[in-house]
């Protein structure tokens, strides 16, 4: 009887129309051209990477997209089990008429040539986001996007600041910040000049959140005037920074931007604990991880600071994931983000959603984004967080609180698509 | 089967007169007198602030009860799938025969009215006991409370140490010190005259426990002799005291206290982790939040030196939970203490009942208290505990170790009343 | 019938005969020889005292082994919600004829007799191994452990090193390096040559494993060589080590074995997390604790550093199982292995096993290690686990993702023996 309900409310919930609030997607490429698009994904080369295969079979210049499918299905009787390639059988089977359950040495070229076939359909794109029901895609564009080429209400801007907070003292980066905003940055009041055009830009063209990612040990403070402006002048200068220089003009960035979030009415993502490079001899985006000894407590003065900003947060780490329910609970502008990366895995998004959806306010709450790179991906992760979804929505509030199917089905309406609507104002 | 199984189970725990061992029920005004009194509690107007009501539509003299309590109706649409609001609608509805399954703007006037109407009656506080199979009921005092014009008997004592242990430096706190013991507090010898006659003046008045709770970062520890002088002799003198002095009087005074819990036989409740006023703008006891870095073997030191003194142990942050159960696995003196606070919420109850009733002695548990402020809390806040312990009961012992239903029951009733009974000696 | 689907799937788990991966047999006393050798187990002796058991009825001299039986069985009424017991309880019944389903000071006698007359068969040894479908048993060895006496065919070497990195500074452990090796250990070069012989003379003996358990805030580095060379030549002459030389000596120790392993092919256990001697008061192997302020990321340098040994790794605290799968699912060489004593517990193993199956793959995950001192536990504690993971196939993997039950059953297999066959090539 659990087994049904859970499967109506499923079902129930894949039929909504989506907007996916936070994904990598290239609006000039946004669906796949071939196999290798998608199992280029890392979450496979890394998996087969860490299963064996040599680094030097997924990547280089010599591989072809054919070769590097076929070396990736190698090793994939060793991934099986995984829901990341749970995600893979799914969306062939959905998308290419993949009748297997396994991907396998015998069967994977007929499925390249046929997902070839079906991806060189001209309006493949389109097909995708309609039987995905996607209506919108958040993008993360890099702060000198000059956001043409694309449909700016379909694909939405989001600025990622990464590059601005972390990699100030690399000239590639001022160079790229200087060609954006034709300001010549050499000190903070240049600095603020450009970072406000950036903005300016952006909200020309109907951005609708600021976003960064941020290693555990960083802790965002308002830096003192004297020490902030110094910080910056000796970046700018290409002087060598101290430790706590290098901090100073970290944090005072990171200030700058959540300054600019509030003249400019951006929510401010912030996805909370990766380190960077952790295994450096690691397939590309599969070399970084996370130190679990990091704390919401870090963003204290932020928060305060802050009132008019929202925050959506995403932690990397489950152990972080109580503090983002009390925080949340606690602070009007903290609002939960879906279940990122290394807790995006079901028993974990389960754990998340059941304290989420019991202890914070419903309207706090951003079920779940694809942080896909290519649009495929929305329709297997989606369903996945729909599946833990419905069963928490079963067992929790229909058998656990009595509550009527519809009335918990207006819940997860909220979270999985009404709160990206208000609070991303789109 | 296993739904009317964790139905039958939870019955008879329902039927269960309990003795509540932590709760800030005032005993002179021990139940409400209208629904401002229930929906002021901090869970309602900390949610519906979190959800966006204005502090000033929550706090304030102008503001009426009537007022407040509809101003935070406005936003229960926003938090209706918590748990705490759970609570509230099923206190509604066992004590003012409200019979909707929301609270709303419609509503809640003719609700505001009937339960004004019933808190009136002369015998309601009995009432609420009765109906809530309330036999006694644990007080958190003030250290300086007289203790008088109430039954000790129903309503027990428990001496609260947060504002000795961390506040002394504050004149008004050695001020209500001397006061209350008419001692001349001027050094630690009289600081430790002044002290033991705290602990006459509880014991006489039937005290069953000191309790203090404590921020992340303290780690409690013998001083040395002088260093203990030197920093309570400043204090004294309204010094400043350096950060380690400061550290040194907070470590000498909670030191002191647990001697006394020693030398007058009584538990000493510990809360560990919460760190105070991280919300400064939040609203009356919406302000804390909490650093989940933190570990009990800070308390290393404390408890190998007090064997003779029990440690009820509640945790903060619900990643804590694995210590917990290991530390009370290993130490004879430390006990786990109910679930408090933001990992009082079924998921987390969940997790944690299950991890100490399979790994702790069952003598060691203290099932739950309520923490409540008002009476017509305790109802719905240990239903919600009976039943995430019927479900563990049942799913656990009576599926998965084929107990029989009686002997799961005891296990129940054990951790929810017996034990109670014999480490508070109550 | 999701009761019987997993009732099925255990059925068939049970019938696979083992390869027990990590334990702590005595291989020339393997099985018990009476209810004390079982009892007598520090889970029962620190539960014991835990519940009120004072040490001198556990612990001394003068205590018989009949009498130290019914000490504990005083006090296992405390203690019968626990896994823990219920492994005695299980094992006495498969192995000793009992019926009951509690040991009580009623009914203990005769259980120790029957117990006794069961043990003194000649062949007690192997019935226990075949009712417990043992095939091979892992050791752990003492780096000066002769190696001789026994079929290291079915009891494998493991080579434990705590005592070499850990100790170094003790004249025992260097005397004893010394009469093992017939090298005068004086510096890091003759250092270098007694552990080589180690591992010489422990792979002539069919090693298949190195190991070691290492304190929370150790973290694994390559120390500069002048450093390293002083921390060992000052231990040798017993001088004085400073704190940051110690930390020197047991990184370079600890890296030289790892070099070793490298050159030896041996997999290197890392057991990561405890705190020796935490209640130093407390009965022979229980004391020691843990703090859960560890991170994976302080063996970053380590796994970088050598991508050609496997490390097995085990965890102390639950809250680093996120860790320890995402360590497993980036790097090639981390593999997870089993579920460590705090952590050996059915909730925690079924997040942990839930966790790990969806995440990371299958061929780098040992499922269990029984971590036993007497023989008779494998069987109980093999079938806690077993019980655990035919749930989760079920629940997961059959229902949740539509697999066959041979499908499950195969990944199972995998996790259970496969992964332990092919990771220590036994």
């Amino acid at each position: 009887m659990s087994q049904e309900l859970k499967q109506r409310l499923f079902q129930e919930l894949e039929a909504l129309v989506l907007i996916d609030p936070h994904t990598h997607i290239n609006p000039h490429a946004a669906a796949s051209k071939n196999l290798a698009d998608i199992m280029g994904y890392h979450y496979y080369t890394e998996l087969a990477h860490s299963a064996g295969l040599p680094k030097d079979q997924i990547e280089g210049p010599e591989i072809t997209a054919k070769q590097k499918v076929g070396n990736v299905v190698s090793k994939l009787a060793d991934l099986d089990n995984t829901v990341q390639v749970s995600w893979l059988v799914e969306l062939c089977q959905e998308f290419f008429g993949f009748e297997s359950d396994r991907i396998t040495p015998e069967n994977w070229e007929q499925l390249y040539d046929n997902a070839e076939q079906a991806m060189a359909q001209p309006d493949w794109e389109q097909q995708v986001l309609t039987k995905s029901k996607l209506e919108k895609v958040f993008l993360t564009n890099d702060f000198d996007d000059p956001l043409t080429g694309f449909d700016t209400n379909l694909y939405i801007p989001c600025l990622r600041t990464d590059d601005l907070v972390f990699h100030f003292t690399n000239p590639a980066v001022r160079e790229r910040l200087n060609k954006a905003t034709d300001v010549d940055v050499s000190d903070i009041d240049s600095l603020r000049d450009a970072v406000g055009k950036l903005f300016q830009h952006f909200k020309q063209n109907g951005v609708r959140a600021c976003a960064i990612s941020i290693p555990p040990s960083f802790s965002p403070a308002k830096v003192e005037d004297e020490s902030a402006a110094k910080a910056v002048r000796r970046a700018c200068k290409r002087k060598e920074l101290s430790d706590d220089q290098q901090v100073h003009l970290s944090q005072s960035i990171f200030w700058m931007l959540a300054e600019f979030c509030a003249e400019f009415a951006l929510p401010f993502d912030l996805m909370i604990g990766v380190n960077r490079k952790v295994y450096p001899a690691g397939v590309f985006q599969g070399q970084d991880l996370f130190d679990k000894r990091v704390s919401l407590i870090q963003y204290k003065e932020l928060f305060n600071a802050f009132p008019q900003v929202t925050f959506p947060l995403s932690v990397l780490g489950q152990t972080s994931n109580h503090e983002l329910v009390s925080y949340a609970w606690i602070f009007p502008n903290v609002v939960t983000n879906g279940h990122w990366w290394y807790s995006n895995t079901p028993s974990y998004i389960e754990l998340d959603t059941r304290s989420r959806l019991e202890a914070a306010p419903r309207s706090k709450q951003i079920g779940y984004y694809s942080d896909m790179y290519k649009l495929e991906f929305a329709l297997p992760k989606f369903r996945m967080y729909r599946r833990v979804l419905a069963g928490v929505l079963a067992n929790d509030f229909v058998i656990g609180r009595g509550w009527t199917e519809e009335r918990a089905l207006e819940l997860g309406r909220q979270v999985l698509r009404g709160n990206v609507e208000r609070i991303f104002q789109v």
